[in-house]
């Protein structure tokens, strides 16, 4: 059925390339791509011994625009599927409105010298994508992506009006290290040691970083820690669902990864800003990721689960409800599926879902759009056949 | 009297170069000489306002034993005082004996690639400096320096037999900041990571690092969690006082100081080998050096002080008795003598007496030696003189 192209050969790109494989009836002819085309040719030969479906590979600065622009025009993919870094956003936006290209990635734009996530450079891009005629879907993992869209489908099957949003996300896995992140590090401790901040009553309210937490209980994991952070799908949520009250996004942390996080700032290890080294610029964080354990490489002895989801309240037929939407995925059923832990599994699987409905024509019409804009229903259908099933909770005590 | 040059511009040689000029009558002509000549003329100008005197600077690289050379012939000193970095102490000695140049330095050398702290490369070099009939005297800081003098001033006067040493050292000092090691990081964090070790009944006893700790009581302190490290001295005090039955190093560091050292080796920023980054192979600890605080900006707000001393058992005329012997030394009032704060003080101010006594041909023979195979009188009555007073108590509890 279609051309899809995907760049970015980290976790979450070995997921994506696995699952799209695993669809190859729609995704007829894929191609991967990244910096280090070694590490494309790498997964490529895992995808075709695991599903016997044949990936090709090639390398591409996607900083680069021009580079981009050469590899579309060569390969002429339907759709982008963007699992680089997040300041690769914006090129590969562009080279995408240069080719007539569709674009679906994970995670918004953010610009390298601030730690910043919002959607205003991406949303700005909403006219040109719809006078190109073209779909650009944005932030479709997990959270963003899942969470976005169990909150459309609770606010379409069981609410008149959702009141309270809270999205928890709990990592109850075990890699077995003293210290690692389970995305890219560098965008991982930018997203975490920022301040907190979430929606009450039509406005934005900042905390300190971790300032709030409480102990919350997840499905099959316990009680765990969990703190008040900002989660870039926030914004766009409060825009698209106008009746919150109030949005908040939680995540769980052990103690040491926070005292982890503490000394790196500290250290100056979490500097975004240059330093001068031996006569070269470096930035701290960038380097501290060379130094860290590769994340993707975290899998083999990964144990535990992650459970993602969202805790609303509202109102149906005129009576206040609650309602806990949630996913367990398993941090070794990702490994032995794919070769890559929960958290990229978590990301990619949606990644590939989105892909799907841009594909099949469900998701599919000219302009820039969050996932909530889309009918949610078709993809949670696919949630419970690739992988992410979902469990729903009626009228239980949110905690919150 | 004589030409000394000093090479090294951190927060030692600050206040060596302080303390030479204060003692102008034996150091009639003085350089200071390192790899950045700007902070060289900065310290200099500093000595001038506060001493009238003027010290000449040089720029050397002293990795480059030609390039010491050529300093060593152009301005002909009679001694090197060396508060460079351990890795260059074999360089400059090499020079030294190209120049027919005598020698001084404040720690052992120790190898870029491995965290060892042993004399032996340096004792190798003993024959040479006897032939040439030059003095090298090594390890003249407080620890090794003074610990050691204290330690043959004991034996001298105090003891016809020591059994028992424990040299103990306590930063009480706050220097306000989150992290910050109080000399050269990479030295440092090489330093007190490493295994524990002590002499016990004629052998090396190896502990994991930080196994061993227990509150010890300083004077005008109070108790502090000590912690047995290895230390230098230990090597050259056993084989120069081979009554000692046992013999210790203790260090006070707080929880916080140990939980940054622990996540700092979590994260591999401890690691001494070489990191590929950006085409680049940079070792992570010396990249840490250039994001930590400089130690040489700490001086201006420390507050609290230093103790360090040693803690004796032995037998004096046939019975037992116990002796301590220390210093304290405020951090505020070697900030306002020097512009340095009290742990390169009680460094450099050793250095330069141990200078003098060269000088003054107190502490000359052809050789390689450690302190303790000197006089300790003289050096001890400069001690008091120079501002590092020192304290005596008999037959107390020595805690250990």
């Amino acid at each position: 059925m279609g051309k899809v192209l995907i760049i970015g050969a980290g976790g979450v790109g070995t997921v994506v390339a696995n699952k799209v494989a695993q669809n190859s009836r729609i995704f007829t002819d894929i191609m991967l791509a990244s910096r280090t085309k070694s590490k494309c040719d790498a997964i490529a030969e895992d995808v075709k011994r695991r599903t016997g479906v044949t990936i090709r590979t090639a390398q591409v600065d996607a900083d680069n625009v021009p580079e981009l622009t050469a590899l579309f025009n060569m390969f002429k993919p339907e759709l982008v599927i963007n699992v680089a870094l997040p300041y690769q956003d914006l090129t590969i936006m562009d080279a995408c409105l240069a080719c007539g290209v569709n674009y679906l990635d994970t995670a918004n734009y953010e610009p390298k010298d601030e730690a910043k996530f919002e959607y205003k450079w991406q949303w700005a891009y909403q006219e040109r994508f719809r006078e190109a005629g073209l779909t650009a879907i944005l932030g479709c993992g997990f959270d963003p992506g899942v969470t976005s869209i169990f909150t459309a489908y609770a606010a379409k099957h069981h609410f008149d009006e959702i009141h309270y949003l809270d999205i928890v996300d709990c990592n109850a896995g075990d890699h077995g290290k003293a210290f690692a992140t389970n995305f890219n590090p560098e965008i991982n401790i930018r997203e975490v040691t920022q301040k907190g901040k979430y929606w009450e009553n039509g406005q934005w309210v900042e905390t300190e970083p971790h300032e709030i937490h409480k102990p919350l209980t997840y499905p099959n994991i316990g009680p765990k820690e969990s703190y008040l952070i900002y989660h870039e799908e926030l914004e766009s949520l409060v825009k698209n669902f106008p009746t919150l009250k109030r949005a908040r996004f939680w995540m769980t942390f052990g103690q040491e990864y926070l005292t982890h996080l503490r000394v790196i700032q500290n250290i100056g290890m979490a500097r975004i800003d240059e330093v001068e080294y031996n006569g070269q610029k470096i930035v701290p964080i960038q380097f501290l990721k060379a130094v860290l354990p590769d994340p993707g490489e975290l899998g083999e002895n990964y144990t535990g689960e992650t459970s993602i989801g969202c805790r609303i309240r509202g109102i149906k037929d005129g009576k206040e409800r609650t309602y806990y939407i949630y996913n367990n995925c398993s941090h070794q059923a990702a490994y032995e599926e794919t070769g890559a832990q929960g958290v990229s599994y978590t990301t990619g699987v949606p990644a590939t879902i989105g892909a799907m409905m841009f594909m099949q024509g469900i998701w599919k019409k000219p302009g820039v759009f969050n996932v909530e804009e889309f009918d949610p229903d078709p993809f949670m259908e696919q949630l419970n056949k690739q992988g992410l099933p979902w469990h729903e909770l009626f009228d239980v005590d949110l905690e919150l």
